[in-house]
């Protein structure tokens, strides 16, 4: 497997486009944002576990009960949710953009993200479809910056991979920042494929691999309305079709985790006012539950986040948070240690504080990226679970979003 | 019932002082406070359920379990917790005032606040005990200033009530500001009564309360290692002593919740950087577990907290809030609103915004005091949760808190 370029556009057969249509007031922001298939594709997706849930995912919900799609569109600016009027705004998106394809509106999967609560004016978005569609073309970076919102840059990855001796892509792009705390399904990611896979196949792949990638990414706790993770498979690579468990389906769960995991590192990492990645990695977890469990405390702990935005070896927050996490564990076990490129600095050996460097620490911690390794000493399973700092750029952002 | 002053000192037979040992640095800081009851007190307890628990909270359990008591020692600057000789320490401590005071050491109540994972050290303690034993009296301040760390003001409440026909008081002392999200028990909070009640009676009085009133508060989701609410009975009063529910347990508690209440407010309100206190209060909600975690999910939520500070009435972030929290709620029957003195302002109506003046939000939410109204409309149960809103001061306070 190695990683190419292209995005969603990697994959033969796919083409994107993004354009500003005039939701966002910023002119130079795009706010609308296209993926297209040429050929009819399988389809899978999660969704937020949020109970308020966004218009446009019921809607796309429906559509995907086939299991088959042709087009993403998703605008920014707003997230089209807590709106009277919401399901019939995103119904009617899908049959403007379908009569502009010529395609069947049931294929076309909507998604929105934005301010929550204010209603979705159709009209911009309906004079900007016609001149979405005749910018189609392998333009994947255009598509990931029609989707952004508090991003600071767009978020994209493809790599190639073999399938029944077939060279195969997969593609996605992401936007993340603020409301990042996905729970089941997650924020808004949209992947490509030219693989043949089988819709139950597409789907089992999809919702196995979440559970340990965008599930474990964190920037501040809040499971977002409209989180969604949606992939489309044409088959244009022209391998067998993988239509059940094995190796060819590892190959493709092995293609698709690379991709995931590296949105997941870029989603975290430019989270809102973020100006670090936090990796927790916990080790020696007597089952993958617990693994999990700590990896995510850690990183959701705002004091250690904190701690970490001051490259402060408060290691004191960390073990803190895995003691409420809810996992049972030994706390009298636990091993700490703090990695960048930089050097590594072990700080708590059996749950007790060890003698390090405070100098050399904050040279470590004053890295963009920051691991904090855990060693539960307990078993044999592991996890790793992907946040930032807390800065005063968040407060800044989410101080005044709206206005 | 009225409230009085004099804190923890109001009730009769209770002495406090707080002095400046040098566990701190800066010497404008108490860093040590001593609360003695003249006479054998009942005493109960609740304490963090962080599986990281610090070294005095193990010692004082044990101390607590013939249920008397008759000194509490309280030191700020360091935890100790997470060192391989923080019982031995915790326990010298005791031993040191005891032998002071002439008390049994099995009745000193000790506790620790501050950071986590660096050995404490005896000495200053040594040498603070006999001045802080020389200068007890009706001091309430100065005990409320030694348990302080990152709080920017003591807090501190008393109350006279009625039992058996016999006045009673009860108060009490505090701590909060930062890593501040109890779970089944609490921050540090020390109570003092006159009230003859038995320790059974004290204890069922006490793990009742905690449940609605430190067990919503939220400064920053973080569940400290070494949250302890604590209370001493010594029966000077002169009362019928409480052995039983009933009338005079139904004052006691009545009281008991007053000073407990008004000291949420503080904590939540001196939350570490916080500019406001925000209280989140559920009506209508089906149960009360329900009330209880959808406040508390409100209050937990960054985006709303952020949102306060900047005074922006995003109440999509509070539906948002709502519908992750885990409780089963129909979000289509939700009411919002938001109240301070300048007035109340209805946002959400059936879950879907209504037209509200951004205006007259703002001057509303410019208020030092927020109330987030909540109205689930599903029956009967209701529910407040206490926090503050998330501002620059709180990274910049948990930047670089050791150094």
């Amino acid at each position: 497997m190695k990683t190419i370029d292209g995005g969603v556009c990697a994959a033969k057969g796919f083409l994107a486009a993004g354009v500003h249509c005039g939701i966002r007031k910023n002119k130079t922001k795009k706010d609308l944002a296209l993926i297209y298939s040429e050929k009819q594709a399988t389809a899978a997706a999660v969704y937020t576990t949020n109970l308020v849930k966004g218009a446009p995912l019921l809607v796309t919900k429906k559509h995907l009960e086939n299991g088959t799609a042709r087009a993403i569109i998703c605008n920014s600016g707003n997230a089209n949710t807590c709106n009277a009027n919401g399901i019939e705004v995103a119904e009617e998106i899908c049959s403007l953009l379908a009569g502009t394809l010529k395609i069947s509106a049931d294929d076309v999967i909507v998604a929105s993200t934005g301010v929550i609560g204010q209603p979705l004016d159709i009209a911009p978005i309906a004079a900007g479809i016609p001149p979405l569609v005749a910018l189609l073309g392998k333009d994947s970076t255009s598509a990931a910056q029609g989707i952004m919102t508090t991003d600071t840059k767009p978020k994209e990855i493809a790599v190639e991979f073999t399938v029944g001796g077939v060279r195969c892509r997969l593609g996605g792009i992401a936007k993340g920042s603020g409301m990042i705390h996905p729970n089941m399904a997650t924020m808004l990611v949209f992947l490509t494929t030219d693989c043949a896979i089988s819709a139950k196949m597409l789907q089992k792949a999809l919702s196995g691999d979440v559970a340990g990638t965008f599930n474990m990414v964190s920037v501040d706790g809040d499971t977002s309305t409209n989180d969604m993770v949606t992939i489309l498979a044409n088959g244009a690579a022209g391998n067998p079709e993988i239509v059940q468990e094995g190796a060819d389906l590892d190959s493709f769960m092995q293609a698709l985790n690379t991709v995931t995991v590296h949105l997941c590192r870029r989603i975290a990492g430019d989270g809102e006012g973020a100006t670090k990645l936090l990796e927790c990695k916990v080790i020696g977890a007597k089952d993958q539950e617990t693994a999990r469990t700590v990896a995510k405390s850690v990183i959701c702990s705002s004091l250690t986040k904190a701690a970490m935005f001051g490259a402060d070896a408060n290691w004191g927050r960390v073990l803190c948070a895995i003691g409420y996490s809810g996992a049972a564990v030994d706390v009298t076990k636990i091993d700490v240690a703090f990695r960048s490129p930089k050097g590594r600095v072990e700080v708590c050996k059996n749950g007790a504080g060890v003698a390090f460097s405070e100098e050399e620490a904050k040279q470590i911690l004053l890295e963009d990226e920051i691991e904090i390794l855990v060693d539960l000493n307990a078993g044999d399973a592991s996890s790793t679970a992907w946040g930032c700092d807390l800065t005063y750029d968040y407060v800044k952002i989410n101080g005044d979003y709206r206005t």
